[in-house]
């Protein structure tokens, strides 16, 4: 771990499960985006910072996860999420995902990041405030 | 029916369903959305055209929808959409969500819309092109 | 209000939002199943109750919602639920979403739910441990 | 490309956007798994067929995405997906998402699904009737 760490504690809703009987794929990432968006907020930086005009942006351009173990509607889930990378231009979070309450591990993302311009013109470095909240 | 018809056809996909082995009642409105979307770009009048700077916005201000049959993964449906209202500031659009192929009507879904600025200020008069592409 | 009531929060995660800006129209009624699910565990019933084999189910019939007022991305939300019809074979929940911290009503959804048998041969009287839970 | 090859065209629904302006990156994912959908329907085995009693289940295992375009509500999207791995006990499909009309890349998207017991039993080779209509 070489950057901030945060825990997001929740459920799994019955939207997010599918006719197999459990949570759809799909939704296991955005339960590690809505780690990263909690962990933006505790970090002073939330996702609301960058959907002003001419802030930067911080689209994710990758992301890799691993299904372990299905996961219900109304299990209780613990999100261990760690800033896995932190780069000039870059950075990733690492979430791994844990039912509660034996915290066995369902599943493991990893979101990779860039900061670009608003007018789509490129990536730029991450801003020293931004670093700063991540690290 | 007052105003344009249009037929939207698709498939029940996987994500839409729900651990109960059907459809999530909520994805029931979005295909409603989604066949209005359908109809505004053969109207000429494509979502995106809303979404431009100082364009007037439709937010929707009033759903109903009737749940009446199952559907599953892999259903190809019809959806048969009119536009039900047409006022001064706002309109409806009734969606009759049918099963292929014998058309049994699986669900109705009723959605509002009204015409507003898009700086907040409030409800404006649907303007003369939008009142010709409803009609 | 007739039967029991309940409280709700949670933050608008970006996953809801819309390229105008604002939560997506059905991801209101998502909240609102959200406040529902969160009411039935309290009760002793949670929805997993309801997937089991031979169980009850419980689906939505219809649903109406009014949208007031526009939510964005970080928006923390008090939903208030109450169960506000108990029939034979019915009930339904109303649920107000409230922005905090200001507590202005942005949303009101009602939802109808029916009891049936699990093998589709139609409606049954709510059983009494259920009356009891949603009294 | 080791096996079936498959085209899936579709637009962009506004559901999918975010506040962004642009397509949420879970919904690219999404729109890879309707792109498997629709490839296995082909293929003479729909999902649904695994969705029966003591059918053998064929969850996903790991994703992996790179996104590079946005993609907006109304965008005409092609997927363009092949059977990329066919193993004992596990396959995986990789889709490119590209923009209609230019056919640029805008995402990729590789699923790797393994094949399991309906009972949680673990692991099993894939079927002859399965590996004939992936290959």
């Amino acid at each position: 771990m070489i950057g901030r760490s945060h825990v997001h504690n929740t459920t799994i809703r019955f939207s997010r499960t599918d006719a197999a009987g459990v949570i759809y794929f799909a939704q296991v990432l955005d339960l590690a985006h809505e780690a990263y968006e909690s962990m933006m907020e505790e970090a002073g930086c939330p996702l609301s910072t960058f959907l002003k005009p001419n802030s930067i942006h911080l689209p994710i351009i990758r992301s890799e996860a691993d299904f372990r173990l299905p996961m219900r509607s109304g299990d209780r889930i613990r999100v261990e999420l760690a800033v896995s990378h932190i780069g000039a231009r870059s950075f990733a979070t690492t979430s791994r995902v844990l039912l509660e309450p034996d915290r066995t591990v369902a599943a493991q993302v990893t979101l990779y990041h860039c900061c670009v311009y608003p007018d789509g013109s490129g990536a730029t470095d991450i801003p020293d405030w931004l670093r700063s909240a991540l690290a």
